[in-house]
């Protein structure tokens, strides 16, 4: 049996009391990435927004690329994933520092594509387009981006000893795509990379974007709450990625797990209690701003939902797949407002584990035993302290049970993960095959 | 006396036998920029450009964002200096990514403002705008990203011993930039560094771009290469800011210079041969690409040019202030072709110095003394060994003569360049005055 995948996101500054008060710090960053290359994780991430709320502003998130590569200069082996938007970059700069930071790193980046859902007046007059043209849009940007990852051929770059080095034009291509949103021409400034592309991370389990998914994605960040949803969850987007001609092994489902761990069972529920009582009321604000459509007005905290003023889901621009979550807790379960005000502070809509380090780890195993994961995108409750107990008391459990790689076999992020190399589509076909 | 200033242009990898095959490899890049930092330079800097030859691909240079953060994490004391174009970025992601780097650096990143002459067509349809209208379109956006550094005061984010970090919304402001070229709401994503704003370097020489420099740039990188002209040069930045309301002061004037340094002068005369003839035939190419318009078809090397084929420096929408130097040695001096080229590849149009250490910082004494320049960008004709020369055996002399800091006096570039924190713009008055 091939091991699991395991990845951590680090928490937004605000809910995160270990976080440092700039929230750029690279010490806090750096050291937990470090105790997580020592625990032999697959990568680290982190989520991103490119707004800051005008009302209740947050203490900002690190700016992806930035953190990333002073982080890859810090570490030699674990993976590297930023989330960026399609809808708020160009994809020749995207392609070109996303490359960079995998040449930086000798092979350990990826690219979290999302399309974002608010931020648009930042960056001119014109709104989003709609959810599913915002993924129209994306699968274009997506495919510019893997064209111009594929302009320079493996060994491009010529270099004898002493003499400066020069570029193969036959292996040097322009890329001239002219699309429906997109016009590029080409080839990129940034020649390829040890594991040749970075990995393609996507976030958002809508049904526009497990079919978009479908199309490229090699990791897929969800968020899932029962086994059973979750096998199926895997079982459609591999049926998916099948019809267009993809391998579904190549195509790792990693749900988020939100985790509190104390030294017992009691520990760990007491801990959750002061954590949870932590989210103050502004957490409502944070809710409705995560939200975008929603308005519910001055509710009671205590009582479920007045069901009627739930929007349908498919009426929502903002995140669909988290408020469909956030609806069916409301609908199906009735859970009170404070409920699932917690679900979204507390775990940012993504499935929780609280116990000792014996339960996580049965929590992990249950859930890629029964094939519904193939490994986690780790979420600590606890910040800094949660991922420390994470590396160095979960981890022996999930070795020693012969479940997590005891060493890296691999030095790049693709190795990791066991995906394949791609091989650029411009190069000569014989070429292709004898790689 | 204050000290002079000087930090050093990383070579593009096609110029620079010492450069990796991989031009993003960090080690070389790491190594070169710890020598210099233990030499007390005051930055290290890239040039940049967004676009790949389609015909004379050449190794790409490094993305400068990703290069600068991943140097951030290795130096503690040195400026990191990248270049990026007005033309093909959002000022929001431009103001949050150098914000960052300037964040994760504890205070060090400038940002060298370029607006481009070529790679439109990797961003879209639309052709660059003319000459004079790129750089109406660049003041709007160095505007916006100042306003953006602006939108977060000092201390707007407040944390209490094992409390989750928040923003005072107080401190925290939108910029509802509505202007000719951008509309951008705000507030930033990213928080104040402790330098305040990033450092504002300028290139570029032209009438257009000395004004443009004129408004806002605290460092200016000039092609220079003659005391009376750059006096000049320099008294009329400083008119122009002067007129402005700004304090001369505060702008620093660092011409380039391009150093080949040999044990003695003929040593380095020798070695200077040696360089020029390595820049093979494959230079003319490179020429054309560079200067954009100029075309001159097959022309005899060792001859000096037809004048009658030299377009006038303002019908040129390229580098305008590169090629008036080009055409003022074609026209004043007569030189071959070849002695042209040279200048060109060689220096990249810049000023050069071939001598023994001595001679070298003879040659930086003099300028600095006789007010033609606050210091240098040192452009190493000798790839790594050039740097390390500067550093070993130039820089001890400046030392003892007192022209140049035995040690750092402060931790941010600022600092180092003996330049003014600028407060926010947003924040209270009074609260201005007493800072």
């Amino acid at each position: 049996m091939s091991h699991l995948h395991l990845g951590l996101l680090f928490n937004s500054p605000g809910n995160d009391p270990a976080a440092p008060q700039r929230p750029s710090d690279l010490g806090y960053y750096a050291e937990t990435t470090r105790l997580l290359e020592r625990a032999r994780f697959d990568f680290v991430m982190v989520a991103d927004v490119a707004f800051q709320d005008r009302v209740h502003p947050q203490p900002p998130r690190p700016e992806p690329i930035t953190l990333f590569s002073a982080l890859a200069a810090l570490t030699s082996h674990i993976g590297l994933v930023p989330t960026l938007s399609t809808s708020f970059t160009a994809p020749f700069n995207l392609a070109r520092q996303v490359l960079s930071l995998d040449n930086l790193s000798a092979g350990r980046a990826a690219w979290n594509v999302v399309t974002s859902s608010a931020g648009a007046d930042n960056f001119g007059d014109t709104p989003l387009p709609p959810h599913s043209e915002r993924y129209r849009r994306a699968l274009e940007h997506v495919e510019v981006v893997r064209k111009l990852w594929d302009s320079w051929e493996d060994d491009a770059i010529i270099q004898q000893p002493g003499q400066r080095p020069c570029a193969d034009p036959a292996r040097v291509h322009p890329i001239d795509h002219r699309g429906e949103f997109y016009q590029v021409a080409g080839p990129l400034n940034a020649a390829r990379s040890p594991q040749g592309h970075p990995v393609l991370f996507q976030a958002g389990s809508s049904e526009d974007g497990k079919a978009f998914a479908a199309h490229f994605a090699e990791a897929i960040y969800t968020a899932q709450h029962h086994i059973p949803e979750a096998r199926r969850f895997r079982d459609d987007v591999h049926a998916q990625a099948r019809r267009l001609g993809r391998n579904p092994a190549h195509i790792k489902i990693l749900p988020g797990l939100s985790t509190v761990i104390g030294e017992s069972d009691a520990a760990a529920r007491q801990l959750n209690e002061r954590i949870l009582e932590g989210f103050g009321s502004d957490i409502w604000a944070a809710l409705k701003a995560q939200l975008g459509g929603i308005e519910l007005g001055d509710l009671d905290l205590d009582r479920p939902l007045p069901l009627e003023r739930l929007p349908e889901v498919l009426s929502i621009e903002g995140r669909q797949s988290r408020y469909a979550l956030f609806r069916q807790f409301a609908v199906q379960q009735r859970w009170p407002l404070r409920q699932l005000l917690e679900l979204q502070g507390g775990s940012a809509g993504h499935g929780r584990v609280v116990g000792s380090p014996e339960q996580v780890a049965g929590h992990i195993e249950q859930w890629f035993r029964q094939g519904a994961s193939d490994g986690f995108i780790v979420m600590p409750g606890q910040g800094a302290d949660g991922a420390r107990l994470f590396a160095e008391q979960v981890v022996p459990i999930l070795q020693k049970r012969g479940l997590f790689r005891r060493d890296y076999a691999s030095d790049t992020l693709r190795g990791h993960l066991g995906l394949p190399i791609p091989h650029s589509r411009y190069a000569a076909p014989l070429e292709r095959a004898i790689r």
